[in-house]
């Protein structure tokens, strides 16, 4: 396997948890509350010191108002809970040998974070600056939420973590995606009941339906059922003891409740507790996955075990003041952010805090130039089994090159047989190659889709793998034909899981790819957002965090051949999503192929890039190829090409008008235009962009072309640019606003306008078809001259449009155009889709 | 209450289902069958007459593969299962008398719902062309997915329908929207397996525990476990029956499995079953709403019901032929589309097409002249209980306006204490308002949070209801002060569920608002995206839909006031989202009021306005409020308004620079920059825009204010507009690309950069600070003659950055500035906040 071995996986322990253990991890626990609160409240004094020096006026002075921080902001009500959690993991992760990540749901946790990798020492080697004593300790917790300093969540800038939970949802997706393909890993998975509210997270309790206990690693689901959320109690907080067992039950998972910090119970015997509890979790995990293990030894088929998941029901701002202005604060949702708001201006609140502090006995978990005494860490796991050194929270560090194929063994033989040749569907061909990377690399490469794998057109992956499924088989059923208790495709009928799964799994260090129908890709806005956040603040600031891959995401099934569906599967604006985080970190790529051979280019250049997220925008329906591979492979390289074969200028100022488009259908179109022009004695230069991001003004993007090359391309200004867009048309006016000539630019996108009908319907309704741009085109150039041809062509789109009314589909002039050069004869046409999928 | 009575609601039937009903039934679900089939397949000759005359040659030939379209699109798979249910349910309305909507989870069983609204003849009067003979039906078969035809979907264009259901996982949202206020009206919800394994759907299910069973109505979601998705088993149907059982327990229903179809089992014996089932169901929920009001009348507590629902469970395709070309087909996931592709093109497939709908008999459901035969609908409900008729269903019938208070008793006394005066939530005034909206429309105003009501001041409402909650109180807690089992606000941790409860209420006939942080309403873009689709076609197509109540979306905690979170929650591209569907149907609004008083005016326009999604970005800090009401209104009412009292110039064109703003943040910070302008003898005129659409190139929105308006406000591009957005800057290109002098635009706007840290960092980090403004608009005039100043301000930007640094909050430079119109004392401006909170 691909993923590195860590430790010794699933190790059952032979003797119960010792008591000085027990000790350890409650010293721990006070240690991290301390220094949670100290982030939260505390600028100078760390130690509380009633000797220290204040740094302005150089006079000692005693803990005091003037220590805490003026502006208080963070988290506290889950912090304590998820402290205590780290605690017990880490004892584990010690005493077994286990490899092991966290994620924290509750990302309000972020405290309990930055503290965790405090503790186990790998903060201090990220962060050299926050030294070993009482200055470094100030430094940490002056950082936190404070400018210049660091976020409030459990964020890419701490150790260990990878998954900020800054929007709640995800925290299931994103273990399950980790674990795949991962089988020494322990995941545990802290949720939070006001996450568990959340529709992702209410879905990702399905996932061990598609995993596999003997291939793929295991989560350990802790709901953290603190019972509030900002200002509300929470649904599973409030169900009863039996509809939130069945709840679990019902998808799957053994529930084991664990009650504590409600009444006065010794904190050592909570932990006892605990301890025995997550020992026999653990052992239950070990029995399936050697159960797991055995079947495939005996050749027996695996079958879903039960999992367990840890019910963990505490106070929310567990350890805080009970009270606090007469209002209940531990155990209530007022312990949500920051339970003592005047901290800083009342000696009341100062009061109360200093107590809190020192309820932990600080005195007991520093020494006292501020150092963390060794008892409080001695039994933390070492080395790469830490929490925050685990190398699958820095996936980087893990991630190889795919090995991929030669593009060239799948070209579509367009130099042969001419520009504009052959049927083919581009998706497959981009298929195809996808399924020969898969091959190549199967212990970390994976697809993802929402029941659409097959629909989008990447099926060839089923010569070589299968989806993966662990929900139960039909023996006897054809049916089920391309499932398996193991496979390297995953499908839930669920945006969210798909695309959490690929973050999860790209993560840790794979590669991978998820398809959606174009319009849908909408459902997945904000987690798009979140992980583009996720890599811009890796990509600025964060060193030692190394690149992890590129995440692929195939959007077919688009806005112009949504032939079984209607208008509410038409929307190509996700692109717009993507321009707003298209800056200085280089976190985003549009490509458009036009064709198959560029869909070629464009798998090659996605399946090695880092630190992005590449959306593909590519047709799923038979149509010709114009470029060559090496056409398409130096175009890509630019991003944007002319196109000498398809243009009767050879520059721009030699043309009447430039025609310029981007995406395939639009391509097709604007190339349809183009002939139906070359009768006229209208000259014309024909340019394609594939690498939308590559038109972006260039003060904006470095990586973009020069305006000198842009003007090579488009002209100055002086002739008009017909632009047939694949999306909006105020992308291209939002990317080109201060480009030269850019007012020259009319742009032609989709129009909003849509139904289930023909393909010629669809780009009639939008002013998209070859006969609309044509006829825009001589406008353009000269209105007057041609209107003769103008009103003809626009008579024949609606002598277009009545045929397809009366006769239920286009148009022969329509279906049958091909580009002039186009050699093949019609069998070969239909022929060249074969072909390609014989490839290996 | 303000639904309208419909029928008798919640009447047991006194004895079992008649044999003649379920015969009704059962030429109900053939003819339906039929009518699907013939819409995927037919296009002439709908009644397979041997002596068909075709329209083309005038000759009389057998029903054949001319008959065939030429394009078979849509899909059977869901569609004969919602069939058999909407017989039922028409059988279960009529003889109940009860009033009831039907909402279609799976969308793709579009052919079943314009068969019905056919059979109940709504379809008829709503498309008068469709008539009741040979020549209407067949107008009716070809129209489906046709070009020029209707949607595939149960799409707006259907008579019954408010959910298209062509993206999934809303079903259970919008239903429970639907019923909330609705006491007397059942909300059947068919639900797919697929779409099950949604996250909406998945917490959707939850909704239970926020309904009341007296106040509300109820919702019957009806699990159509067919067993496939597109390509794969659905995880519903493939976990074992226990496991089924407990999750729907677990979730609070009492599940009633029904199975049929797998074998021989005659059609009235099915019919005879399912009708037993579905009588015993209704009998549960009417004992459910007996005892609710029962408890209400003797004074006790409403505690939550277990709700039954139905588990649905039949072949996928049922009826289909059960092979084709030797491969499975009913019970198969390829039966999801159009089973037969080859129907037209060989004698085979269309042989096997002619069969099964004869299968249908459709000479015992047609007359000889192609009406529907009466036996077929006799037993079918009447007038407004048909389920094409509910007016619950065309919601714009049942709407009335809002009871609106007058906002001047709201207004924050600017007028005498001069612009810039006091410091006052804007988004808390907008809730004091919207608590007064809610107190006079009891009936039909809600307002729904993800846990965010109160964080984002709309909390004045708790003073008039409470928080609806049916998930267990703690009757001693004080933490639960704020709920109880009926009011007007409900809050679920999901802004999916916010936002389909809110379009399921207004949908219906009602009005409301909910509310997010601005970031993390990308979580629901997609939906949103959907409801536009919706009223786009509404508007432009569907007259008979009369035009229901803004979606009403209040994005408070935004982008530059994320103090006590990172940068995960900094995102204001919403706009960007909304901006693709700004378009001639006006559907969507983005509203950015500067201060309190334009938050006002905002809450009186969206509030009564109809068929559109108002987005209102408006921040919950104490700020100044600039303009007195009725400035406010004149502003909003053009859209955009120059502040003369800002300016210095009178005329953009007597100006050195154009200060324009759009956003409350840089509203305050181009003021700020612009009185530091003040000092250097550069002459300002100040524009601010609050409906930002106004400013879109006119050609694309008929209501935006004209080029020449424009230039008056904007100058001709020989002055420089310096423009502070509140969101991306590519918005506004986007928006003016066209208009005259839009090259002279400077536009500030996030760029992408964020931490958890002080307002005034925030926008250090992204420019938007009032010195970086003023320095840009120094450069902007002359940058050599103001060198020295530019200089002095950037070098002062660093120093309220390094003492934000080391003291943690911002300099008082940043914080303390009033606009020197402002009169008021330091006491009256902390006082103006409370005052406004008083009235009434």
């Amino acid at each position: 396997m691909s993923q590195p071995v860590i430790g010794t996986p699933w190790k059952k322990l032979p003797d119960i948890v010792p008591d000085d253990e027990l000790e350890g991890i409650d010293r721990y626990w006070r240690c991290a509350n301390y220094l949670s609160v100290g982030q939260i409240y505390l600028r100078s004094n760390p130690l509380m010191r009633s000797d220290f020096v204040d740094e302005k006026t150089g006079e000692t002075r005693d803990f005091g108002r003037e220590d805490v921080k003026h502006r208080l902001v963070g988290h506290w009500g889950t912090t304590p809970g998820i402290n205590f959690l780290m605690g017990h993991v880490n004892r584990l992760i010690a005493d077994h040998g286990q490899n092991a990540i966290f994620l924290m749901g509750p990302g309000h946790g972020g405290p309990a974070g930055t503290a965790q990798s405090l503790l186990d020492g790998t903060y201090r080697s990220c962060y050299p600056e926050i030294t070993d004593d009482e200055a470094g300790l100030q430094r940490f917790f002056r950082r936190f939420s404070y400018p210049g300093g660091i976020p409030s969540h459990f964020a890419p800038e701490t150790p260990g973590s990878i998954h900020e939970g800054g929007e709640l949802g995800y925290t299931l997706s994103h273990a399950y995606g980790a674990v795949m393909d991962n089988p020494s890993l322990l995941c545990v998975a802290a949720i939070g009941d006001g996450e568990a509210e959340t529709g992702p997270l209410a879905t990702g309790w399905q996932s061990n339906k598609l995993v596999n206990p003997a291939t793929d690693g295991i989560v350990l689901p802790i709901l953290h059922l603190n019972g509030y959320k900002i200002a509300n109690p929470t649904i599973l907080a409030r169900i009863s003891d039996e509809e939130l067992d069945a709840f679990f039950r019902g998808m799957g998972y053994a529930p084991h409740v664990f009650v504590a910090g409600f009444d006065d119970e010794d904190h050592l015997s909570i932990h006892r507790r605990f301890a025995d509890l997550i020992e026999q979790v653990f052992a239950e995990i070990c029995d399936i996955k050697e159960e797991a293990a055995a079947r495939i030894a005996t050749g027996k088929t695996v079958s879903r075990p039960t999992y367990p998941m840890i019910i963990f029901r505490t106070p929310k701002g567990w350890t805080c003041p009970k009270r606090i202005d007469g209002q209940k604060t531990e155990d209530s949702w007022r312990a949500h952010q920051v339970p003592l708001t005047s901290a800083k201006d009342t000696h009341e609140h100062f009061r109360v805090l200093r107590g809190w502090l020192r309820s932990y006995a600080p005195d007991e978990l520093f020494e006292s130039d501020g150092a963390i005494r060794a008892e409080v860490t001695s039994f933390m796991p070492k080395g790469e089994l830490r929490i925050g050194a685990n190398p699958n929270a820095n996936g980087g560090v893990i991630r190889r090159d795919l090995r991929l194929p030669d593009a060239r063994d799948y070209e579509v033989p367009v130099a042969e047989k001419g520009h504009g040749w052959g049927m083919i569907e581009a998706a497959r061909v981009f298929g195809v190659f996808t399924r020969d990377v898969l091959k190549r690399n199967m212990d970390d490469f994976r697809i993802f889709g929402p029941d659409e794998t097959a629909s989008n057109r990447l099926q060839a992956a089923y010569e070589v793998t299968r989806k993966q499924w662990d929900a139960g088989f039909y023996a006897d059923e054809d049916n089920d034909m391309l499932l398996a208790a193991s496979g390297k495709v995953v499908e839930q009928l669920s945006e969210h899981q798909c695309e959490g799964f690929l973050e999860g799994y790209v993560l840790t260090g794979r590669h991978g790819i998820w398809s959606s129908y174009e319009s849908f890709v909408h459902v997945v806005d904000s987690m798009i957002n979140q992980h583009c956040k996720w890599l811009e603040a890796t990509v600025r600031e964060i060193d030692w965090r190394k690149p992890i891959s590129g995440l692929n995401i195939l959007l077919t099934s688009h806005v112009w051949r949504q032939d079984h569906n209607g208008f509410s599967h038409q929307d190509p604006g996700f692109v717009d999503l993507l321009l707003n985080k298209a800056n200085e970190t280089h976190v985003v790529n549009a490509y458009y192929p036009a064709d198959a051979n560029m869909a070629l280019a464009v798998a090659e250049r996605v399946y090695a890039s880092t630190n992005c997220v590449n959306a593909i925008f590519c047709g799923k329906q038979p149509a010709p190829t114009f470029q060559s591979l090496d056409e398409a492979r130096a175009e890509l390289a630019e991003g944007v090409a002319a196109w000498d074969w398809a243009s009767s200028a050879q520059t721009p100022a030699e043309a009447d008008v430039v025609v310029a488009c981007c995406g395939d259908v639009s391509t097709l179109e604007a190339l349809a235009a183009t002939d139906l022009l070359r009768g006229t004695g209208v000259s014309v230069r024909f340019v394609n962009v594939v690498d939308l991001l590559k038109i972006q003004n260039a003060h904006e993007n470095d990586r973009a072309v020069s305006d000198m090359r842009f003007t090579e391309l488009f002209g100055d200004g002086t002739v008009p640019v017909l632009f047939a867009f694949h999306a909006y048309a105020g992308t291209i006016r939002r990317l080109i606003w201060n480009r030269p000539g850019h007012d020259a630019f009319h742009v032609h996108g989709y129009e909003e306008k849509g139904s289930t009908t023909t393909p010629f319907d669809m780009l009639r309704l939008n002013r998209m078809d070859r006969w609309a741009l044509a006829a825009h085109a001589l406008r353009l150039v000269d209105e007057k001259r041609f209107s003769t041809q103008i009103a003809s062509w626009e008579a024949f789109r609606e002598e277009a449009f009545r045929f397809a009314v009366d006769e239920g589909y286009d148009h022969p002039a329509f279906t049958d155009w091909v580009w002039p050069d186009a050699a093949g004869s019609a069998a070969e046409l239909s022929a060249a889709q074969l072909t390609v999928g014989d490839n290996e």
